[in-house]
């Protein structure tokens, strides 16, 4: 049997919640269905941030209502809440795979919702006290875990603290982000190994790259190497900053699968159905993105002619 | 001490030979000249392929002829020669370090000079004998190592048979190249084996990767875990096709060498310098290169503000 590793695809999510065009509902919609139709069994379809922070998600209870029911159909529809009041909404709109994040970097975390670490544990601890009883998913993304733009390099005991905080709240699944694309592939290795050694079988480990720095693709591969099956990525490689020209997002779903499929392992998606989300993507977002499989055919699919 | 990589700069040669707009000699001088103070010491100056074919290259006598004597300083220049033709120009100018190719497929062999492989074999064979005695270094590219857009799958016998070829011309080292971008990590280690186990230490062993699919990186950090020290890179990421536009070329040195910076290998380059010399390229052909450390800080630079 061949090798399997899945993708947790957050374009709807990470990817567009940069973008400051605001998509309707109905594009939002369509862009998911047509990842779950490319083979994507987990998504991140939106986000109960607050609307006056992050514009992009003023439909978030409009897009999780549209696909209620789909989870019957084997597949995790996740939403990202920040906190008790988003925590309560998702419910409200019977969310039934919920993630949460904070940073493992101090300084990070403030800049990004104006808490210490631990009082986002503590409100975290609320959250999960609150939903774990409607939910059959529940995720921990540890943000900032390879790097920090703040105070660049981060403890790992600070990202194993994180770590113990999410199994105590009952976590499934722990995604360490690389928010800023700062990791390297032996660093990958290393956190990797102390985080497993943490978990210890408590949770599964996912990982989420950025390819700022063109080393995505790299990580990933290390993760592989470091025993990962679970990885975060974005059609089309959407995200970056809308106030950084040219810099790149999530690693990109088609890039990633392509790597991976290209060395025997199953990753159940069709690829002419992601070219076909990438192109939608783009269309509505009025530009070309980033991933390289947008721009060139996968390796089994590229001949040249002799002429 | 730091474990080292050295980088075989290609970018006034494989970076170029797509570019339609014709730089003058006194521009490209001045970008080897910024490779040379970023510290590169392995730089592929020219090409004396026909220029009638190459119009790129129409000047390779004079660039070379500038840079004549530098190699007392301990850097290799070489130059780019496809036949005895090619041979006999670059040597009358003064060449010290020579660099040949060819296909290991059949079908690009046949595509990209017109000949079969046995005919390159004996032909280069030719070149060879002709220039040993009066240059330093000899360098053989196997072209199209890991996958041939024409005929696919490349059988590693193929490979090997060309290893043999250069090991009996006695190159000093032969550089395994992914001309269209279809390798991924795990293949690029075990086609790195058997080619080691093939030249049993008779000869060094680099390779030569585009990123043409985004595993450029990849695949360097899979060499690099194969025991490979050395890697051809570009400037800028520049190569590619002018006919494919968005594809992109070879690794970008920057992008490459700061990977290896980051978990402490020495690259022994000053990544300011190659900022300068990426944006000196970049203003000479009118676009923006492809690098990502060309849009962004190296991560030890890297360092947001809190407001």
């Amino acid at each position: 049997m061949r090798k399997k590793i899945e993708i947790w695809e957050v374009g709807p999510r990470d990817g567009l919640q940069n973008e400051l065009d605001l998509l309707e509902t109905s594009a939002k919609i369509e862009l998911i269905a047509k990842l779950l139709k490319a083979g994507l069994k987990n998504i991140e379809i939106t986000s109960f941030v607050n609307p006056k922070m992050v514009p992009q998600f003023y439909d978030a209870e409009d897009v999780l209502k549209h696909f209620k029911g789909f989870e019957d159909q084997g597949v995790v529809l996740s939403s990202l809440v920040p906190n008790v009041t988003g925590a309560k909404r998702a419910i409200e709109s019977g969310a039934r795979a919920v993630s949460v994040f904070m940073s493992a970097s101090e300084a990070h975390n403030r800049a990004n919702v104006n808490m210490s670490i631990e009082d986002s544990l503590t409100q975290l601890g609320v959250v999960s006290r609150s939903i774990q009883e409607q939910i059959d998913f529940f995720r921990g993304y540890i943000v900032t875990t390879f790097g920090c733009p703040y105070q660049g390099e981060v403890p790992i005991e600070s990202v194993l603290n994180v770590c113990r905080a999410y199994l105590e709240m009952g976590v499934q699944e722990i995604s360490l982000g690389d928010t800023t694309g700062m990791a390297n592939p032996e660093q990958v290795k290393k956190v990797i190994e102390s985080v497993q050694r943490e978990i210890d079988g408590k949770a599964r480990l996912a990982v989420h790259f950025h390819d700022t720095r063109g080393l995505g693709l790299a990580n990933a591969y290390a993760a592989y190497e470091s025993g990962i099956t679970v990885f975060d990525a974005s059609i089309g490689g959407l995200g970056g900053c809308p106030f950084a020209p040219g810099a790149t997002g999530n690693i990109a779903t088609e890039d990633l699968a392509h790597m991976f499929e290209l060395f025997g392992i199953d990753t159940g998606l069709d690829f002419d159905i992601l070219r076909e989300a990438n192109d939608y993507l783009g269309t509505l977002l009025h530009k070309k993105l980033p991933a390289a499989l947008g721009k060139t055919d996968p390796v089994w699919k590229f001949r040249k002619s002799l002429s």
